[in-house]
């Protein structure tokens, strides 16, 4: 990988930045299997010596693509740290959640898991498939904690329910995709507030009778 | 696909199954991305006219392979039914958890996986993968219903939790392969027991603290 070019010719646009929005869009259209260096370029309207430039090999460039996709969930998507523990937990279950008509987001995580059935093979991709992975569950795991420490959930050990959590989530998308099944990630969402996340709550006798707090959910 | 030869020269091994366990150790061998025909002949000892004789297409021939794996999973895997409802579910669990040493089934289940993943773009795996789908969720559904209607379960209702506990084990099982990790599945097991299955059991007041009024749910 090199310093990013002098001669750059946009000077608002961050080059690294439009190649990672144009893998996105590549992966989504081409899936990983099939992702040529030449995709991403046409995708953005470059050659692909500037991809080069930038990156020595498809794979170099994937592992700095997963990398912007989790820096994004973490800037843009991970609860604001000031809301209530059971607030940004929730919120973080209602990202899994695709729409039907999100068709763009689906193919991506298709590619994505496309892209997870290599890391066996690979080491870059499977480092920085754990990466992603610590990142998720560290996510998960730090709001259990607070949530634990200020006495608003019962004493869980945070590592190994967020390992569930986020497992029974990257299942429900799998099979989502997959099975091309809208309803697997809301109704797994919803299972999972109901027997991991309302329960977690303190004093919760007058809180669950029933399943009505997902009801006050946006 | 057209009937068995008459002239199959071993008279006690039926084509078909040998084929399906060539198939086996070709998946776990090369991927499904990299497979071919001649691998699974290779394996098999044979020329790929006899594949061709009871398979058209390798797309055929691997439809049948899963259901193949789904009918042991059912035939010798599937937990016997005159063993209590949470046994039953325990052991349904169990058949998750890879041990690390395990090579051959982590190949086939990482080759599954690149199998999956081509579900939206092929409507016969994506048919066959529904099939599975519901074949799997229908064995955990089943348990909870007569553990429900022995009055051993709380009243749940089992096709949601059903759906959850595949989703959980599917995560974790993708996760262990991708990431090569062996501690998935065993300790997503674990935490599936004491969040899922224990709160499950009537009567629980004593076994558990803290978590069994979700107990009450419908």
């Amino acid at each position: 990988m090199s310093d990013a070019p002098s001669d750059e010719s946009s000077e608002d646009a961050d080059p690294r930045e439009e190649i990672m929005n144009a893998t996105y869009s590549a992966l989504g259209e081409h899936g990983y299997a099939d992702l040529t260096m030449q995709d991403i370029a046409d995708e953005l309207g470059k050659s692909t010596s500037l991809l080069h430039y930038h990156f020595d090999t498809k794979e170099e460039l994937l592992v700095a693509f997963i990398d912007h996709i989790m820096a994004e969930f973490r800037e843009e998507h991970a609860p604001p740290e000031d809301l209530p523990p059971e607030e940004r937990l929730r919120e973080f279950l209602d990202l899994w959640v695709f729409e039907p008509d999100e068709d763009e987001r689906a193919a991506l995580h298709l590619a994505l898991l496309e892209f997870r059935s290599r890391g066996p093979f690979n080491e870059a991709y499977r480092e920085q498939l754990v990466r992603s992975d610590e990142l998720l569950r560290g996510t998960v795991a730090e709001i259990l904690r607070d949530g634990v420490e200020s006495g608003a959930f019962e004493p869980v050990d945070p590592e190994s329910t967020a390992r569930m959590i986020v497992a029974t989530l990257d299942g429900a998308r799998t099979r989502q995709i997959t099975l091309d099944d809208p309803e697997y990630t809301p109704t797994i969402r919803d299972e999972l507030v109901e027997t991991v996340v309302d329960p977690l709550l303190a004093d919760s006798d007058d809180e669950q009778d029933g399943t009505n707090e997902e009801a006050d959910r946006p």
